[in-house]
């Protein structure tokens, strides 16, 4: 995707030394663009413990690089498979981190310690490819959902919860890709883009891609979803996910499960857009087996942001000495989802739908 | 209630003037303790539309206090009927607002202009009196459904939305009420906050109050509630309202609805406090007939807090160039409400359960 003209993914490695592994800090976006260098596995399960790289399919890509790394300077077997443990204890929800790990794991583990850097470099290169062309082929399979709704109406307004745009990916998105082609073939499309509390991808995130890509767009409170909803503002929600299970439920950011019952009560399609990294056929009831990773108070009680002269300042907006809880996500049941959005097509959110389109897996 | 020992109401006359209208800003709470003065009907309108202060009952008391400030410089029925207009318009769609003005104009307008300023002094006073002896009787009533829960749990956990403390009453709140009585007879109550995007009067006045009172609680994102209840974590969902229709359907501040899908979904009861003049028997379909108040987009895109170094700061959290919409609130259908807890006792959200309790006004 495009930031002023310039193509990017969000993670690369280095085009001058050829092996130290570049991101966006997207802690600081959308004020400022830095672009941070990752030398060492550590500084890799850092950026993905901060969130300064994010999204499921994105940090299943950082992490296999942070394994890269990691060879460079000790490509033992003892190694490897300790890298491997202490990347995947990051982040305890999103399974596209352990796929991905498991991934370059296989790849590297029959090799002899001399190929396992060159090889590691290739495999996450690899990874890096296969889920650009996942998340276009996501995009090719949402894409008729929001034709036919700008057939019948003239206009699209799609909601969306979080971020699952090219910065949650590395390069178009899962939720986000739909959208952008379908921007890109001149449908009328909108997006409502929930903030996003506590982090604020929404407002950060989402609303900076699609404003880069001059998709029309608007930011409302976590609160407004079903308001709309209820009158008619909505013709579909699509969201991105970091687990789904095999019956179809959905681990995504906290308040996704909200969205799916107003969906649900005002008979607005509700999709899920994943590449089948995300699927994790070992889980069956998302609401009873997934981790709910916990994370600090102080992502909810302070906020970042820019002042009206420009200086970046960080704000407490709860009342002193109140205490505060962060839930990162929940877990919407497969009942309340109208489907799936994956590279392979569109499909049920339930065994049979993953298995009529993942037959391998089952 | 008390701020560190010192008694206070919301609203009071002056003691040294005996005519000044005194009010918190609320939009200072909680980082100060402000109270502001109020000298004419103006002051009184921007008051109520900035926020300064507000909450559905207490809106309609600093609005009855408005009419006794016009009434010192011009006691003309000409000049009742246009301030009681001009109040009215302050916000539209808390109903408390036009039953309090209403009242006190009809207390006024067969009364000759000399009488009529200390008449109107009079009413405002008494139009608190009650809200205060209302807020006391709302909390008396939904005790016992605190108690029913700690009695077989041990402890409760409520879940609120927004600010109903005393706050957004004259003294004591409609949903808080219930909750301060519970915990002054000592039961372990315990509550959720939801941190009530955009203008956050759930995490910093409900909080406020909560801790001022030694209340125990935890502010949470307005997202994590559905979490919460899956797990098991809400016993019961008490919200205020700013107007309950004939057939039971309640506007509350946006994002109440969502809560109430969720309570609906995981069978946590979802009761509704308000005092006798929430109700508006003109109106049947809460969803299609209540003006749901647009305010501005700065109240999403911008946020107000304090720095780590004490400075009251003011940050822009959503992308450059990103539009916002911000619906102040939304309607949560009777189907989804257990109840309601009103000074004459508690009810069902419907026609005939409010006419048992109500049976002048059907």
């Amino acid at each position: 995707m495009k930031i002023d003209g310039v193509s990017y993914r969000s993670v690369w490695v280095d085009r001058e030394d050829g092996w130290s592994v570049r991101i966006f800090d997207q802690t600081r976006l959308p004020w400022a663009i830095e672009i941070l260098r990752l030398v060492d596995e550590d500084q890799a399960a850092q950026a993905i413990r901060s969130m300064q790289t994010r999204g499921a399919p994105l940090i299943g890509a950082v992490a296999a690089y942070g394994v890269a790394l990691a060879m460079r300077r000790d490509a033992s077997t003892a190694r490897l498979d300790h890298v491997v443990e202490m990347l995947g204890k990051t982040r305890p929800t999103a399974i596209n981190l352990h796929w991905a790990l498991q991934r370059i794991r296989a790849a590297l583990h029959n090799l002899p310690a001399a190929d396992r850097v060159a090889a590691a470099y290739a495999e996450a290169a690899a990874i890096c490819d296969d889920d650009v062309e996942t998340c276009r082929k996501i995009g090719e399979h949402g894409l008729p959902l929001l034709q036919e709704i700008a057939g019948r109406k003239g206009r699209v307004n799609v909601l969306t919860h979080c971020n699952a745009g090219w910065l949650a990916t590395v390069d178009y998105g899962t939720a986000l890709s739909p959208i952008f082609q379908a921007h890109d073939l001149g449908l009328d499309v909108h997006v409502w883009v929930d903030e996003t509390r506590p982090r604020n991808q929404g407002a950060a995130l989402t609303a900076f891609e699609l404003g880069k890509h001059g998709v029309r767009h608007t930011v409302v409170a976590d609160n407004a979803g079903g308001h709309l909803m209820q009158h008619g503002k909505v013709d579909i929600c699509i969201v991105g996910t970091d687990r789904v299970t095999r019956q179809g439920d959905v681990a995504n950011k906290i308040g996704t499960y909200l969205k799916a019952l107003a969906a649900r009560d005002n008979g607005v399609p509700f999709w899920v857009a994943l590449p089948h990294s995300t699927l994790d056929m070992q889980v069956r009831d998302g609401v009873a087996e997934i981790p709910i990773e916990e994370r600090a108070d102080a992502e909810v009680t302070d906020l970042t942001g820019r002042t009206a002269d420009g200086r970046i300042e960080t704000i407490r907006v709860v009342a002193e000495g109140s205490p505060a809880a962060n839930p990162a996500f929940d877990v919407t049941p497969s009942r309340l989802v109208t489907g799936l959005i994956t590279e392979r097509g569109r499909t049920e959110a339930s065994e049979a739908g993953i298995a009529a389109l993942y037959p391998e897996k089952v």
